[in-house]
């Protein structure tokens, strides 16, 4: 007959710790803890497959589990010299679910399991405190009648309300022995005014908790949580049933929580806290503060308490660690001076302490290198470098009605300041202090101001709109979508409020939050100190070190998208080996720039063009010489200009007018050419290689900006690396002769020069098309790079700029398992990125292919770039430690680790 | 050695009709009609193989054929007893190109080879007519001049014209013998002049005129047309060499061509003109007016100046077309009363007549069905189903500058008629005679007014664009995208013009022209006669029975797309099989429903929606009662709303404020909304099943009219066979939601109604996403119907209704091979195709699969859609026969015969 049950406890146990998945986390941490002859209660525990059997079954118990508890039970009977149900000194029990993961719905928790009438009342008069075991007895009537009966909670508490009332007792520990036994009559009463009956039989008591938490696998909630975090259904989840001890039966009682190390700054000391005299509902419940482990002045307020049980419980921490290799999670009791521990299990952590341990665990020899990154997830890595609230700060503006509105979290970070409604106010304002600018939504023409704000908010937009993509790539707070903001008449309402320009808002891009009032944000000093090259804590050295032995595994480059030669200093020194996209418009919206793009756009002949041109070309080879000269020896792949011509004029009448009178034409004629170039769908318009095509004077003067920077450093003795992309490619003609063009203006350039340097042309992969036809498009382009953005957009037929309206939605409602503007679709979009692998490299062996969307960035996109033998990944400087950390993880562990 | 000369005449021939590519096709006709013992001038052809040869090997001959040129050269002398280059009465040859493909650009022709000072002075001493010898040299010397030596045309024509100056006269044919005589010494010394010799050697003149022919194959002009028509480059050219026969020694000589049936009709007649006493080059010269072949009264010109000549022309005609089953276009020349053939070719025809001598030959037993259905292109069923103008008025009005603008021919078709700037206008002009339409673009507002228009004009948008697509569906002359016109304070201005609305214009469909004036347009009498079920002339009977050939023959069945049970009746009629396509949103715009519409958009809520949605319910089902029983046991394909909210506001300010009126809102809280509900991409937003999850009442409303209405007409005994097809699906979680609902809908209505009925739910593929996983989604679709509209908008990123900013010049300058919204992009797009039929049957055994695109009813297309295995395509009501013939030609062609 198979093993349904197995004991353990009194320094031994029949399973094993890493039999997780028979015996669920808890009921293997149990074991465990057993087995190393730590002290744990004794107890048994039942086995997950048993709860897959009864499911399977039909509701029925396999053969032989009822047989094999009683054995287990009179085991432990044994092992205690007590019995369950016995009269005057009776062995009491808890019950407890368990699975493998983790699950909120399961039934959690059912204590003093063997108490009834009679030997309550034996066990005081064996001399047991009387309030003592009513207030046991009153506890178990409640946790059963509930959790197993499933009489509603809310009747309970009332009862006990109503005792605290007739004796005038504010709390619940001061109800009298005999309020206590009164409080059990009426909780039994309530119980059968629901149909129900609790039992007096102790073995019915026991059966019956036993029962609804292997029946609680199939609840509801248990069951949506499987379902939304694709856990399967034909797993389950084993039983614990455990001798009680309790921290509730004196001022030598204690019951608490606690860390082995420190799970906000992974630095290595006890951390937790614990209620003296109570049972672990209790610390739950809130009713009562618990006291910190670790005391304001560096001292243990446990250690003073309870010297002996602390000393012992830092002694376990540490065989736990040794045995375990990682930061231990423990709850612990105190009876009467003497420690028991509960449960076991790896502590949750933020991302600064992830980062830390994993590095400390690695220097102390408890974990090697790889095992240090397979710990350490992106998104940590994310949250260690963004500035943050204080957590009590922020959940006191909260609680205080200070939550204004949610949106997506664009850009992590966080930040508070006055506000701005328009990009023009940011600049007139930042001079004296933060400021957050909210918008409807941002266009390339706020870029100024949104450089200048402390962080970005509106009210439209995805994950992928212009401004979480440009706030991503300053590294900025940004929350968009937020559609509860109503942006107009110079005024922002939201949720019944009317905050004017100047009045303070916080705003916490990590989680989406907007909050009333002035929050200050702590910086991230990691990444400062990154970017000064010094090492000056512990956190910065275990992050410098962990980054170090992620580019020792790593296959894949990681290079940063970047505009400006400070952009692509920070991503340098943020470990970035190259640009992967260096888009040359928003060179062209800078003020003394952008008047002469509107006059090349409204230029009247073949001379204003001709002008226009000859007036940019040496200011976009200034850009270029600076930053080929940030990223000396390291590639820099420029795009040619993407956007529709139209994104250059100005929106409003205003600006018109003064456009007109800048360039000397009637606001008519402005007008007429803003209206000649609108689009009904811009995204899908005269745009990328088409302008290229339709108005290919811009792209020559491009490409020679780029060849005469090149020229020019190459003769100061620099090793400029440019390599020129052409935007939107979906023909093979287009790309056809759009190469041939450049070619010929490199080549014109670099003779005039009397220069020799090999500049790539490669083409972005951003157009389904391209990626269907991709080995025509490999005939003419030295590299591909992805654009996934647009490729996501086009995929799905999604517009990143509008899908606000209905993809928080699906999201919502699951018809989207997550926004793949956020993560790579590897289902969809990923197929055209393999097939655009597959056959670019068989019309061009070799061929060097990267991808320089937002996905670039995004750990689980990365890990299928790995996959699918990407040369790099590009993205937001900010990003690029997580591109690097996530590049090594997917080399080591392939598809496993996504996050 | 290899045989690179072949003979002909005399009766016999060493080549066959049949060697098309080793002859040319000129070499081929001359040996077929020598072989049948037809009069041909003998001669011989030098074969393309030598062509071939010489272009390999660097420019030389290949190893003897110098020897077969004089070794067949000898024969000709022989069997016409006289000699080339002697000096009495010479033989004198012309010298023409021929490959198997005709080629502009190749070197022409050289008539009259053989002539010199010596021989012409020679052949007047015999008695030869001494103005006509001299006219022969001075044709040859200009001849050879031009095309052999390369020496500018222009300077002859300048010669001659101060010839014609110094004698007074106004025709060449009226310079005397003298005159042409010192015209000769003129052209000599001009020739001279450019640095050039004209031989006096009746061998060298053969010999530069053989290889001029050669050698033209390689000029740019041949290379050009090679390369746009993808024709090989290691083809080559034939060479033929005939005895001359002169149209042009006197009043009992002739030169013309001729149909063996009329070109335009089909009808079984001689049809052609001529020229008394001229040589081919005068009819190409076009001084004089040719004579046509057939009388205006039915009577023979030729057989009253030429009776035994025409006689035989008739007789040779039938012959050839006996021999060659075709259709043939001949050249002849009469000298001295007796006929000689120069050529012959199967004709170009007209769309009626190819259809027409289609049928025809089949009824003459020449040719079997299938013949037939691969002789007539979709192209030429189209043009022969549209309206057109009089050729001859619409060039004399062309001539007269009438021409004004060249658009997209969009639809087919002419029209003409008063114009109108605004669709509200139309609707009150129509009742006073024909109205075009004449917009910058349209839009779903203007549906009624386009209904009412003779024909649609607009200056923006491509093949697909708004405007083309409606216009096709209505079978409406159409023209896009035409730039010229510029629409504005209610005039439109063009070519330097202004018209005012109500003044006349004529535009022609077919071929994209805008005229001024007014053309009268000629019906198309076979729609006419199809549509009303009669037969009463040949062209219907044929067009009948060719189609009915091709029902024969089809595999694929063949729906239209038809919002409208008029709509319906005539895809019927025209031979639809079903509605692959019934929008739901044009019933929308009708004016008592657009109102409901709107008010169910700006609704407050629930209650206001439930209102709208009750006030709608009854009028869709209304319209699905009057398709289904219009297509009464065909089935319907019902698609759900698809277009995003937004386009059912208004636009314009006064529309606004009205609409604010008939709600008892706020002008601005319709602003608001239309603003909240405006989008960047619209094509990329909250549109299609996107705002069937969104706003699911819209969805259910439609379900359930779709529901009701076949409920109404089974208990009526009727046999109604809708299927519910779902718009822009691009997700599993999509199309398993709003199957669920609509499934629900359906059994409830079935349910209270008491009917059974089988109600197909399946889904669009017009999303890319949607084809890469095309196995997912069959999971939950009944059937697939690709949009290529919107698949091929998104594969290309290309917006149908912005792309006229690039296309056009796209396609001129070759960057793309052909406009992809007009055929089917089968390289990119077809991939997402084939894939999706493949993965949708891989998860759904048999699955139906349709297209209902714009591409579904054009050639090209079509016959991709064979291959990929499809069980329908969907068009255009008057696209449905040549979808039907498209089928068929697929099916029994597979790959070949693309149009």
């Amino acid at each position: 007959m198979a093993k349904y049950v197995y004991s353990f406890g009194g320094g031994t146990a029949e399973g094993r710790g890493d039999q997780k998945e028979l015996l669920g986390g808890k009921g293997a941490g149990l074991a465990e803890m057993s087995g190393l002859g730590l002290p744990v209660p004794p107890g048994f525990t039942i086995t997950t497959e048993v709860c897959k059997e009864y499911n399977k079954n039909g509701g029925r118990y396999p053969q032989g589990v009822e047989e094999q508890i009683d054995a287990a039970l009179a085991r432990l009977e044994a092992l205690q010299s007590r019995k369950f149900g016995e009269r005057s000194d009776p062995l009491l029990l808890s019950v407890r679910s368990g699975g493998p993961v983790s699950m909120p719905g399961m039934m959690d928790t059912v204590l003093n399991l063997g108490l009834n009438h009679e030997n309550v009342e034996g066990m005081i008069g064996h001399g047991f405190d009387q309030r003592f075991v009513r207030d046991c007895y009153r506890r178990l009537v409640s946790m059963y009648g509930n959790v197993v009966l499933g009489v509603p909670h809310d009747g309970f508490e009332r009862l006990l309300a109503q005792a605290r009332e007739r004796e005038g007792v504010e709390v619940d520990s001061e109800i009298s022995a005999a309020g206590l036994a009164d409080l059990v009559e009426r909780y039994l009463e309530y119980i059968r005014e629901e149909g129900k009956e609790f039992p007096q039989d102790s073995r019915a008591q026991l059966a019956g908790s036993i029962l609804a938490v292997v029946e609680s696998w199939n609840n509801r909630r248990a069951f949506e949580y499987r379902r939304i975090h694709g856990l399967p259904e034909d797993s389950g989840t084993g039983v614990n049933v455990q001798t009680m001890v309790f921290g509730n039966r004196g001022p030598d009682c204690a019951t608490g929580v606690a860390f082995s190390r420190d799970p906000a700054s992974g630095e290595r000391r006890l951390y937790g806290e614990y209620l003296v005299n109570a049972q672990g509902e209790d610390v739950v419940a809130g009713i009562r503060t618990p006291i910190a482990i670790l005391a304001a002045d560096g001292t243990s307020n446990l250690g003073r308490d309870f010297p002996e049980a602390f000393a012992e419980l830092e002694r376990i921490c540490t065989v736990l660690e040794d045995h375990r290799a990682e930061m231990q999670d423990v709850e612990f009791t105190i009876e009467s001076g003497k420690l028991y521990m509960l449960q076991t299990r790896h502590g949750q952590r933020t991302g600064l302490s992830a980062v830390r341990i994993a590095h400390e665990m690695v220097v102390e020899g408890r974990i090697d290198e790889r095992e240090a990154l397979r710990r350490v997830e992106g998104e940590q890595l994310v949250q260690m470098m963004a500035p943050s609230f204080d957590p009590k700060e922020k959940q006191a503006a909260i609680d205080g009605g200070g939550l204004l509105a949610k949106g997506l979290a664009a850009g992590p970070g966080a930040a508070s300041g006055r506000i701005a409604l328009s990009a023009e106010a940011v600049t007139e304002m930042a001079s004296e202090g933060p400021v957050l600018l909210v918008r409807e939504e941002t266009s390339p023409e706020d870029i100024v101001g949104m450089h200048a704000s402390a962080g970005i908010l509106t009210s439209r937009g995805g994950m992928t709109s212009h401004a979480a993509v440009v706030a991503r790539g300053l590294g900025k707070p940004c929350i968009v979508g937020a559609g509860d903001l109503d942006v107009r008449d110079h005024e922002l309402r939201v949720a019944g409020r009317t905050f004017k320009e100047g009045d303070y808002l916080s705003m916490d891009g990590t989680t989406g939050e907007v909050i009333a009032g002035r929050l200050e944000p702590r910086a991230s000093e990691v990444i400062e100190a990154v970017i000064e090259g010094s090492d000056k804590t512990a956190a910065v050295r275990a992050f410098r070190c962990l980054l170090g032995w992620a580019d020792a595994e790593r296959r894949m480059k990681v290079r940063a998208n970047a505009d400006t030669p400070e952009d692509a200093r920070i991503a340098r020194a943020l470990g970035a080996e190259g640009i992967g996209l260096c888009r040359t418009e928003h060179m062209f919206f800078e003020e003394d720039r952008i008047s002469w793009i509107r006059r090349l756009i409204l230029s009247g002949g073949k001379d204003d063009e001709t002008q226009a041109l000859a007036a940019l070309l040496p200011m976009q080879q200034g850009d270029f010489e600076a930053i080929f000269e940030a990223m000396e020896g390291l590639p820099v792949t420029v795009r040619l200009l993407d956007p529709p011509l139209h994104e250059f004029l100005p929106n409003d009448d205003k600006s018109r007018q003064r456009l007109a009178e800048q360039m000397g034409v009637s606001v008519e004629d402005v007008e007429r050419k803003a209206e000649s170039l609108a689009e009904f769908n811009p995204m899908l318009g005269n745009r990328g290689c088409r302008l290229g095509l339709t108005s290919p004077a811009i792209y020559d003067m491009q490409v020679e900006a780029i060849t005469l920077a090149a020229a020019k450093l190459v003769k100061a003795g620099k090793d400029p690396r440019p390599e020129i992309m052409v935007p939107l490619v979906g023909s093979r003609g287009e790309m056809e002769r759009l190469r041939e063009r450049a070619v010929a203006v490199v080549t014109r350039v670099l003779e005039q020069e009397e220069v020799d340097i090999e500049i790539p042309i490669g083409t972005m992969i951003e157009v389904p098309r391209a990626a269907l036809i991709a080995d025509e498009i490999a005939l003419y382009a030295d590299f591909f790079s992805f654009g996934t953005n647009d490729l996501t957009q086009m995929a799905y037929g999604y517009s990143r700029d509008d899908s606000s309206r209905f993809l928080p939605q699906y999201i919502e409602d699951g018809v989207l398992p997550f926004d793949p503007f956020e993560k790579l679709d590897q289902e969809g979009v990923g197929q055209l990125i393999a097939m655009a692998c597959e056959k670019g490299r068989a019309a061009r062996p070799g061929m060097k292919i990267g991808v320089c969307g937002e996905h670039g960035g995004e750990p689980s996109s990365i890990d299928f770039f790995e996959r699918c033998g990407l040369d790099y990944v590009s993205c937001s400087p900010y990003r690029v430690p997580v591109a690097r950390l996530s590049a090594a993880r997917a080399r080591i562990y392939g598809e496993a680790p996504v996050d």
